[in-house]
Order: structure tokens, then C-alpha cells, then sequence
């Protein structure tokens, strides 16, 4: 069983941000079951985890003498060796797993600098004059995703790798309230949201912080 | 043969940092012959463009039936196909790619912040308190990445598409002087600088970017 590491507790208190959301999402997707390592800040800069993760980061993926990191190619390892991630026709796969690489490269740096500065930059004095920008890289993005997406279901096709990847980026902007500008875009975060294998995965990393602010 | 798309005039002025320049490398580490079609960034925003890149960007790649977008997926893509860019070794292969996505989740980020910083916030009244901390999520990333590689020559055994990707980041950081701050990680940009395949890649875009200013 292969087994993966996330956050002892998670900085956003069990609201699936974390990057070991994607994985377990992606082992519920193709009904694969996991183990889960929890490990400390002060653990995951230490040698032992960084020989796993050269950044020092959650999640690493361990299996038999595989040891992998990054989310994206966790995710695409784990698409790649079951069904249910990754359409069977080459073309389609191959279209899918651009879907992974833009939710990654094209989406989420933008979306992760805008809540970025929204926690770290919001008591600077240029907090109010530097935000409406990032709010706008922000939009330019979910503008073009929204015209692709229109009334389907999903980025191309069926329910894929592509999507998983996507809608994880996306819930980022929850309490941005930048999904509300795009009705397509809040409705196809919520088609994923509602996909029991999201929920289960979602179930399972809030279990862990429960647990956690328990003790 | 494959068709990709890359800027009539690159904004780089030719010094191989738009995202065609990977998906050139990667053709010619492979062998692998290709068109360029250029694209105007009016052109670029257009449907015709779209169709192919919904978020109205190069490069894209076209062969047959086939469109995709994302030069992580476009480099992947030549890499599973031809021998070169990925180890025949599952392991070694999942490996490679999780050093692609390293290379455009993990180190391209930061360090896009800080070079779009360098440019567009220069004359921003925030720039030199903010400056500081945009270099120092770089230095943390390469100090990683540094003692990574060590006295290795590559990521991970042989030369790999982790290799191409991470190399083609890294080069952002020419004009910022960080990367004499880290001994190795000039070493290793140049070793992959010096590589014929990217010299033939390099001097390609490069010849598209010269034609441009003469006319």
C-alpha cells in the first residue's frame, strides 16, 4: 500500500488546501487505498523527509522504492497505473494531462500570490494599492477558463487528472470571493466538490486536523 | 511533422526566456524535426489562437489531430514518445517527471514574482521594502536545489526533461545576480546551456527575434 505524507496540522485548518488533497482525492478517484504519515514543520526540514522532498514540503508518495514528490506528479503517477483518471484514447490523455500542467503553471501562481498577499500583506501600506492587480491576474484567467468551460461539465470530456488538479487550485479563491464574479467557474468547482471521492479525501485530511486540535 | 507556435517578436528580445525555447530543446534533444508558425500578441488573443490555447499564450504544439497547450505538457508529451528526455527505468521515469514539476510548481513561481517585480514594480513606492522578501523565496528555493545537486551533474542520473525544465527556470535569474550566489546552480545552468541541443534551440528563437528587429 503506498503510503503518503501530510501535514501533523494543517495550516488551513481542514479546508483541503493542502497539497495532500489532490492525492487522496486522486487515490479515492481510482478506489486505491492509502497510508498516511503525518509529519511536523520542524520534521519536514529536517534529512530524513528532505531525502524524500529535497523543498521539505508535504506530500511526498512512498512505494516500495519509489519515492516521488509534487503533488501534480503524484497525481499523474497515480493516473497513469489505474483507471478512472485519464481518458484510454491517446489524444484525449494527452489532453487531459495539459489540462494538470495548466491548473499548475497557468492557474495557480496567480491565485496563490493573491491570497498570498491577502494573509501576509494585508497590514503593509501598499496592501490596498498593489491588490486590486493581483485581483485582476486573477480574473484575466478565470475570464478565459469560464469562456472554455461554458455549459460542459468539464475542461474536456470526462471527469480527469485535469480536473482534479483544477478545481483543487480553484477552491483556493473561496474566501476571496472571487468566484462569484464567475457563475460557470463556482458551479464547476462545486460539480468537483460533490464527487463522493472528493468527499471522502476531504473527510479524511479534516479528520486528521480534528484530531489534531483536539489533542 | 509537429507544429508549435512562438512570438513574432519575442518581449525577451531573444534571450530564449518565452516558453517556445522549451519545447525547441526538447525537439532537438529527441531529433526531431518542427515547424514554428509565429504569432502576433493581437493574433494571440484571438479565437483562431484560443481554439488552440485558451488562455492565449505560446507555445502550442499541433500534430495531426492533435492540438495541446502548456509547454510542461508539450515537453512531456515529445518526451514519453522519443528516446532521450525520460530513462526507460519506470522508476527513474516517474522521477524525471516529478523534477518537470518541480521545476514549474516549485522553482518557476517564485522566482516569475521576483523577475515581473524587477520590471513592473520598480518605480513603486513599496519596491525596495518589498524587494528583500521576493529575493529571499528565491534564495530559499535555491539553497534547496543546491544542496540537491551537490557535485552531480544532473537532477537525477542522466540529463532528463527535469533537467530541460529545471534549466530553462533557472535561466530567468541571469539578470537578477542570484545565481552567483549559488556556485552549483550556475555550474549546472551552464552545463545545460552548453548542451548542442540547446545551443541549436537558443540560436533558433534567437534568429526569429533578430529577423523581427530588422524589418
Amino acid at each position: 500500500m503506498p503510503t503518503i505524507t501530510a501535514f501533523e496540522s494543517s495550516p488551513d485548518r481542514g479546508k483541503g488546501h493542502a497539497r495532500d488533497m489532490r492525492v487522496r482525492w486522486a487515490f479515492e478517484e481510482v478506489g486505491l487505498a492509502y497510508d498516511v504519515r503525518l509529519v511536523s514543520f520542524a520534521a519536514m526540514k529536517q534529512p530524513a523527509h528532505r531525502a524524500l522532498h529535497p523543498f521539505g514540503q508535504i506530500p511526498t508518495y512512498e512505494d516500495g522504492d519509489l519515492a516521488l514528490f509534487e503533488s501534480g506528479a503524484i497525481v499523474l503517477h497515480i493516473a497513469e497505473r489505474h483507471d478512472g483518471l485519464l481518458p484510454r484514447d491517446a489524444d484525449a490523455r494527452a489532453r487531459a494531462i495539459a489540462w494538470m500542467f495548466a491548473a499548475l503553471s497557468t492557474m495557480e501562481p496567480p491565485i496563490v500570490e493573491l491570497t498570498m498577499a491577502m494573509i501576509f500583506e494585508r497590514d503593509k501600506s501598499w496592501y490596498a494599492e498593489r491588490l486590486p492587480g493581483l485581483q485582476d491576474r486573477v480574473r484575466v484567467r478565470l475570464g478565459e477558463l469560464s469562456h472554455h468551460i461554458g455549459d460542459a461539465d468539464w475542461l474536456d470530456g470526462a471527469f480527469s487528472a485535469g480536473d482534479l488538479m483544477m478545481v483543487t487550485v480553484l477552491r483556493r479563491l473561496h474566501t476571496s470571493g472571487l468566484l462569484d464574479e464567475y457563475p460557470e467557474i463556482a458551479a464547476y468547482v462545486a460539480r468537483g466538490e460533490a464527487r463522493s471521492a472528493f468527499r471522502r479525501a476531504f473527510d479524511a485530511q479534516l479528520a486528521v486536523f480534528t484530531a489534531a486540535s483536539r489533542s
